[in-house]
């Protein structure tokens, strides 16, 4: 075992607290380990008791361990070993043992004396029931808080690239973000955002609180993924519950005794779902012409007759190429009574459709269980992945600018650049020589390990401690060779290198007390949980390589540079949870989470996050007895406080700079604040109401689960004092707890049979419904969230809107005439047509009337959180075929379409879309597509509604056809093989105009790589 | 002596304490009944009229898979499944089934019909006796070439770092050199130092070349050690067989069915095995008075009552302290018919005897095997290693260099340096200033792992793939503060990190190929082997902080430069060999392989690599039957051709080196050659004859294996031209493989059980004889091997000498008088006693008697390789109590202690060994010590024979008392327990005057960072 006491907090008392809990835990440990060695040693028995000894098993024979075993009638209850035996004692002449384990029926059975054998039947309807919950586990119908169980069956046939990606949609309140780029991890909105610092949620998989990213899962290793949404629920992860918590466990070696080998691949042709379509070679000469007319400059005169110019080079289509992805995944497994083993190695490897954008990774992963007796178990999980990303050097905006009348490449197979006069050739570097020539990757090593060993102290007692560790080490490197591209020169080559190493160390214990006396049921558990994580980073580059042929550092001679850095943070955690229900009938569920953490400030680093739920099982009251429509029927409330201490390492601290300045002519370093420092910073608060009711209806085909919540983010951290409204944040400021964002919603999910005979088919709807509002920033100045190179502040935080939300200017048509403009407030004064304001210019509102358009006339212009989202999964199956149709959506959000400010904006000799063919060319030709003028002196390219596009999406994210073979053709050498088509993202309904509608979470399509269509063929064996 | 024993919270032992009575209490507390419930299922097996079928087992009724199964007095044969089962076909009547399986007695039974069981009983010898070879195992009475394998029982009581360390002296023909820095790897020699390239055996772990080092690995987890010494055995290895190859094997989970739980620990007080007498502060002032006076200066005007100044700073016992060295291993494991599991995780602390120095490392292993189905079976092994290597900045020479007169600290606190007149104060920086204040760390992130698959094609045809990864990841640092002690001023602080990555990827591939007909057996195995490997580094410093306190790279504000390179290699292989054996009495082996490398030039990138063997096991003649004190007697002949490709990656190409030169007073770069290339480098070659005889006497109580062999090194890589005689050797100069060096040995292993009742006393002894000889090096020109950085030239190579002769002028006692200097050869002219050769000078020997003593007079003064080295090993029980008693040593090497140059030279303000105390101060007075003169005038530190010492030594280098608590005594807790008291390098003889005899392979103890003395208590504890 490692040895814990090495976990280094640097924090001296941090050390020492976890040496104290650490031997109150033994200690207290030993004295409970030495009264069950007596009580084991010499069994009190009166002597009128009988004692019953015997075994549970389940249906192949094999012994289930802690199950529950109450004397019917009475409050003696135990619980069996790990070997399935179990020995209890009653005085009563009769005796009825009701015997449950989670996923099993409960039992009963009249038994006396020795060597009782109990056989429990599984429960598939319960079997599925099983929820991983913040350690530990519970039966479905036993939970008090939200918690969605993502249903992975409907996962099987999708050719996702990560864990995350299969999630979208498939939870209530659970918001998916991918990205179309090969490596690129998802990011996660559980009920909405809370926050302007860090919104994803905690990630735990295997019992260890994930560092890096859900790459690093092989998807085919997951057994189950819960979220856990609301605070009773997350409030044992106190100041990291804020934004909701995803466990994901993996596969630990098959569910019956035997040895098992399946392989699993499939292989997929990607596409970019939606294309934006520029000009051609004639119509940008064309649109050059007339913009440069309309600018009183004189137009190229090779261009007199742009038709004759033809279509010219397809930039775009050059850039973006179907091409393939597949993953492949060998996995065995054994089990048996006293171990189990899972190992299994996947390669993935994803082309991706933009130029030189790949990623390929490997994962192993190593599962195994071990009981060494009845009272001692161990175990591991051990997951190492290794992923090589390479990210290019594309640029999809310049791409899209590039210029049509520009070859690719020059006569001698060279690339071209922008030549002669830039107001013919436009100044965009060849994007295809930039995506080709330059080279930037980042290969990461990834270990995430953990041992664990559970002690059986008395029967309904266990001892478990976990060590872990995660270790992500990456390598980053970007070459850039030196170039002459017509204008475009680079002089040297330049090698950039660097390497970032992450280490994570956890211990966790715990001692969890499961015991049942007549209806009362209880269940706690109790414990400890330290989590530490160095970070530090080396980098180096140098330029000016007297051969591009020698690629190494050593071989650069200009400008070496260094940099590295090093953080650390540390956090301690004591925590509690109680269950009591009294015949499944009345629950209530209370947590306390203690949490000390290494990023908050003296008198600050210690909170209590506590937690509380209700829950009324009314189906099980008398008076619903007659409603037989109704299986079951409960009610839950739900309360908690949680936090997010994800606000950076050093937040209450100063940070420091390493300046030069001189000094009578003397460089003279010193070391600056950059920051000052707010000792009072703590982790942001957050309180949570949940209010939720689950359904099962006409024998329970009809599954339904609604939750309506409200989310106060209480403490958010926000800039302390007001900087000008320029946009310029001043990075002087310190931060405190003074923000407020408060989320409400309603989910709804929806599970049917609909069809349950020789055709099957099942639907599961999910709805979620999230109203966001920003409350308070501690004061009136907006937080500026959202910004491009061109115009500032795109999206902002303010006091009474939802976070976010797009501001700028509000357009109102085009100006037809000279008199319109006159008309109107002044924009840009001028008389002179190709400088100032003029007929074919975008009218702006004038807001505040005052008779000038600027910086006050913006407003609040639309919102990127989506009004709710749904999907609809409906599953087929009619003899050995399985049909999967899953439709998932959004609507009522909006997307900045950033791109457009460039493609639509007619200033330059840059090559835009062709939605400005329909450009204003005279009095009635358009009300919505300016004129096309150098310079854009009206500035009709400013952030206004323009650009802010309706987000509403609903796509066919998945379709998938599947074969299992019939088990007579198989043969002895396969258990089961099954062969599915499936494509993915293949029909999406939609009025965004950009390549893709699935943006980033602030709704700012700024050259963003898109999502794709795929189609792909895969493959199950089992062996 | 630090006060290591108390126990004090902040104390890291203590914490260690902790972990020992945490782990022993949870065990032993809740370990109550230990059953291991081994059930047996009843084969089934179909059975037809013609066929026999069957299961064989060994006595705990584990089905054995791959024993032979021959029907008697026919070539009929088979082997059996993975679930021990067979089926056999034969016509005759009456069947007769020999079956045999390596590690059992064969059993002959007569057969019929179908489930016929067959239970094999172990053959106490024969079980020890199963030899781990190339991509194979082997039963030890069958080989043919000479491989020694390790008996791990002697080590289990050592405290040793790693496993090199544990094999010191264990096997006839192999040298281990140790060292005591703490994280230092062992080196190797197998048979003598057979190249000036890399000289270490290839090492193989669970079947994968390791390229880090044996740190890696946890000695707890040690199944078995062979090395591989002749080349019938290595050449299938190839062009890496040439050094011998050491081939590891880990535990895989237990020997019997159920599960293991073991704690082994133990902590090691070490201490320095001798230590160096230097003056004090009072004989330090008289010789510098001397020396002075000699020398014609003014001795210090201060120190004319040398005796006042007392004994001074002891700085020597300053940097030198005793200090705890602990290892803690927790395993676990499971055995079942289908599956194993093993895992175990191990803590190993070292603090160095020296100041600053010390060494952390965790351990996880993780192997399991899974049998899918009678034909397939999956495996991996998984090490994960990380470590902490603290090697401070220490000199030993300097510490024996500082000034005894000055203190360590001045009155504030902070330390001193060397202040005044540097003829009086010498110019050592403070050495503990410098140990104490400067950091440097290494911290090493190791994984190995592999995957494996085997399945059985036919019944005796089984194909295994095996692949495997191991990345040896690391990141170096130095941090040394700016100070100024005294004279000594670092004005700016420097901080240098770097990190290292190498992946090394292999896959190999085999068929093995099992059959025996009636006495004809046969094996082979056929198979391919590819391995690549990736090496680069990265590194960045830069100096001048700010504060000290903030020890970032991005902190430092003064010339940063960085670095950065990487190197590749590769290997593919395809290698067969193939055992004919009849009837155990004649056997023939022949071996070849092929191998392509990276590392060789166009035209030489691929050789063949064969060897063959014969063996003739007299002892089953029938002249022999009436020996019965005979128990068996094989004589083994071997021939075979190898190679070294340990040479460089890149031996056979240009280097470049990338320049920047001044053209026209512009700074230009150019990429420069700095070796010229030799496209015709290959691999080393070497030939190697081996005469073995095996001897079993007296009812198998004597062992005796007797080996001679000649081994030629025939194509050395040596510099290709002649450079000037001066010792300047030339870099430009290519190298070419024409070098020749011949190793020609007797080994000896002796094993006798002396005394085999109550009393047991059973003995090991090892003897190795090696003769090594440089037989050219293609000119005349010798190659230098050793320098240090006073006087270059110590060793070199040269044809006719041992490797690593010692080279350098030959005393002949000390000029008494002037009239013995004027008589003398001319060493230093003049009259000026001050600055030439004067009485109390050393005489010189006119070699080529030209009256001038000059570099001509030079000759060859010792050989570092030992004569021979051996060992005794006796081990004796009684009842409970295991003592053991291993002593080693070596015998007619020469050490050449270069720190004498310096500690003895008497010619600077420098402290000085006790030695010097008999200086030359007069006629008479001395006639091997000089006198003591400012200068050393005559250059009598110059290197001569007055500096090489009789490197032979014996030493007890482990005594150890172990008590294994009685089976009554543990209760059903433990299955064993066993305490054990142990003492290493507790006694030596040797008349070496240095810190320790065992220093580095070439003989130079040069700043040699001493083996220590240890006493240890550990314990192991299986439950």
């Amino acid at each position: 075992m490692r040895s814990y006491h090495q976990i280094d907090i640097n924090n001296k008392y941090a050390k020492d607290v976890v040496l104290i809990l650490f031997m109150l835990v033994v200690f207290s440990f030993c004295n409970t380990a030495f009264a069950a060695e007596t009580q084991q040693q010499k069994p009190t028995v009166k002597s009128t008791q009988k004692i019953i000894t015997g075994i549970v098993y389940n249906e192949k024979h094999e012994p289930l361990p802690g199950a529950t075993v109450i004397i019917k009638g009475t409050s003696t209850s135990t619980t069996t070993d790990f070997d399935g035996k179990f020995s209890i004692a009653s005085g009563a002449a009769d005796i009825i043992l009701i015997v449950s384990y989670i996923g099993y029926a409960d039992k009963e059975i009249a038994a006396q004396g020795s060597n009782v054998e109990i056989q429990l039947a599984t429960d598939a309807v319960a079997l599925t029931d099983v929820v991983v919950i913040g350690y530990g586990k519970a039966k479905a119908k036993d939970i008090t808080g939200s918690i969605s169980s993502i249903n992975l069956a409907g996962t099987k046939t999708q050719s996702v690239v990560n864990v995350g990606e299969a999630m979208q949609g498939r939870a209530a309140g659970v918001q998916v973000i991918s990205s179309g780029e090969p490596g690129s991890n998802v990011s996660f909105r559980v009920r909405g955002t809370g926050t302007i610092a860090n919104n994803n949620p905690l990630v735990v998989v295997d019992g260890m609180p994930l560092n890096g990213g859900l790459n690093q899962v092989n998807m085919n290793d997951v057994e189950s993924i819960s979220v856990l949404k609301d605070a009773s629920s997350t409030a044992i992860y106190g100041s990291r519950g804020a934004n909701g918590v995803v466990i994901v466990t993996t596969k630990r070696g098959g569910t019956k005794e035997g040895s098992t080998l399946t392989f699993d691949t499939f292989t997929a042709v990607q596409n970019a779902s939606n294309k934006v379509n520029v000009l051609n070679a004639s119509q940008f000469a064309s649109l050059n012409n007339d913009m440069l007319s309309n600018g009183g400059l004189t137009p190229n005169p090779l261009w007199t007759n742009p038709s004759s110019l033809g279509s010219g080079t397809d930039w775009v289509g050059t850039l973006f190429n179907p091409e393939l992805m597949s993953s492949y995944t060998l996995s065995y497994g054994n089990k048996t009574k006293k171990s189990n083993i899972y190992v299994s190695a996947n390669y993935f490897n994803q082309k991706g459709i933009i130029l030189n954008t790949d990623y390929r990774r490997f994962i192993v992963q190593f599962n195994s269980d071990t009981k060494i007796n009845s009272k001692i178990k161990f175990g591991n999980s051990i997951k190492m992945a290794h992923d090589i990303k390479e990210s290019g050097a594309y640029d999809i905006r310049s791409t899209l600018l590039a210029n049509p009348t520009q070859p690719i490449y020059d006569a001698t197979g060279n690339f071209t650049g922008p030549t002669g006069n830039p107001l013919y050739s436009g100044d965009i570097e060849n994007p295809i020589g930039k995506a080709t020539t330059v080279e930037r990757s980042t290969k990461g090593y990834n270990l995430q390990g953990n041992l664990f060993a559970e002690i059986n102290i008395l029967k309904n007692l266990v001892f478990k401690s976990l060590g872990g560790v995660e270790a992500n080490i990456w390598f980053d490197r970007t070459w850039s060779p030196k170039y002459s591209w017509g204008s475009d020169v680079q002089t040297n080559s330049y090698l950039s290198q660097g390497t970032n190493r992450s280490i994570t160390i956890l211990w966790d214990n715990t001692l969890t007390y499961d015991a049942h006396f007549g209806a009362h049921n209880f269940n706690a558990v109790v414990g400890s949980s330290s989590q530490s994580n160095k970070y530090d980073f080396l980098n180096g580059s140098i330029q000016k390589f007297a051969s591009d042929g020698t690629q190494q550092i050593d071989n650069g001679t200009l400008q070496p540079t260094v940099g590295g850095n090093a953080s650390e943070w540390a956090i301690m955690s004591y925590l509690a949870r109680a269950n009591y229900d009294y015949d499944g009938k009345y629950y209530i569920t209370g947590t306390i989470r203690r949490d000390g953490s290494s990023r908050f400030g003296q008198g600050n680093k210690w909170g209590w996050f506590p937690s509380g739920a209700i829950s009324w099982r009314i189906s099980s009251e008398k008076f619903m007895e007659k409603v037989t429509a109704i299986n079951d029927l409960k009610l839950r409330f739900g309360y908690g406080i949680t936090g997010n201490q994800d606000i950076g390492n050093y937040a209450f601290s100063s940070s420091y700079n390493t300046v030069l300045y001189n000094f009578n002519n003397t460089y003279v370093s010193a070391v600056v604040p950059t920051v000052l420092p707010n000792t009072n910073v703590k982790w942001e608060g957050q309180e949570q109401f949940n209010l939720g009711l689950d359904a099962s209806l006409l024998d329970n085909r009809i599954n339904l689960t609604v939750d309506a919540y409200v989310k106060n983010t209480n403490d958010m951290l926000v800039p302390m004092s007001v900087p000008v409204t320029s946009g310029y944040s001043d990075i002087y400021v310190p931060s405190i707890n003074a923000g407020k964002i408060q989320n409400k919603g309603i989910e709804f999910s929806l599970s049917t049979k609909n069809l349950v005979h020789d055709l099957k088919w099942s639907s599961d709807v999910v709805f979620s419904y999230n109203k966001n509002k920003v409350e308070s920033i501690n004061g009136d100045t907006p937080i500026i969230t959202g910004s491009t190179g061109l115009n500032s502040s795109i999206s902002l935080i303010q006091a009474g809107y939802p976070v976010n939300v797009f501001y700028g200017y509000v357009t109102d048509g085009i100006f037809q005439s000279q008199a319109d403009v006159n008309n109107h407030a002044v924009q840009m004064a001028g008389s002179n047509t190709a400088t100032s304001t003029a007929a074919g210019d975008v009218r702006f509102k004038d807001l505040n009337n005052d008779g000038i358009i600027n910086d006050k006339d913006r407003t609040f212009l639309g919102n990127p959180n989506p009004k709710f989202s749904y999907s609809l999964n409906n599953t087929f199956s009619y003899k050995n075929f399985d049909l999967t149709v899953y439709l998932q959506g959004v609507y009522g959000n909006d997307i900045y379409n950033a791109n457009r400010m460039y493609t639509e904006s007619m200033s330059v000799a840059n090559n835009q879309t062709t939605a400005t063919l329909g450009r204003w060319t005279g009095a009635g030709t358009s009300n919505s597509m300016p004129r096309a003028v150098y310079g854009d002196p009206n500035n009709n390219a400013r952030v206004s509604d323009r650009f802010i596009e309706d987000g509403s999406y609903l796509r066919l994210k998945n379709i998938s056809l599947s074969y299992n073979f019939p088990q007579k053709a198989l043969g002895s050498t396969f258990s089961s093989v099954r062969l599915y088509f499936s494509a993915q993202n293949v029909l999406t309904f939609t009025n965004y105009k950009g390549f893709d509608p699935e943006v980033l979470a602030n709704g700012i399509d700024n050259n963003v790589y898109p999502v794709t269509t795929n189609y792909s063929v895969g493959l199950n064996v089992g062996f």
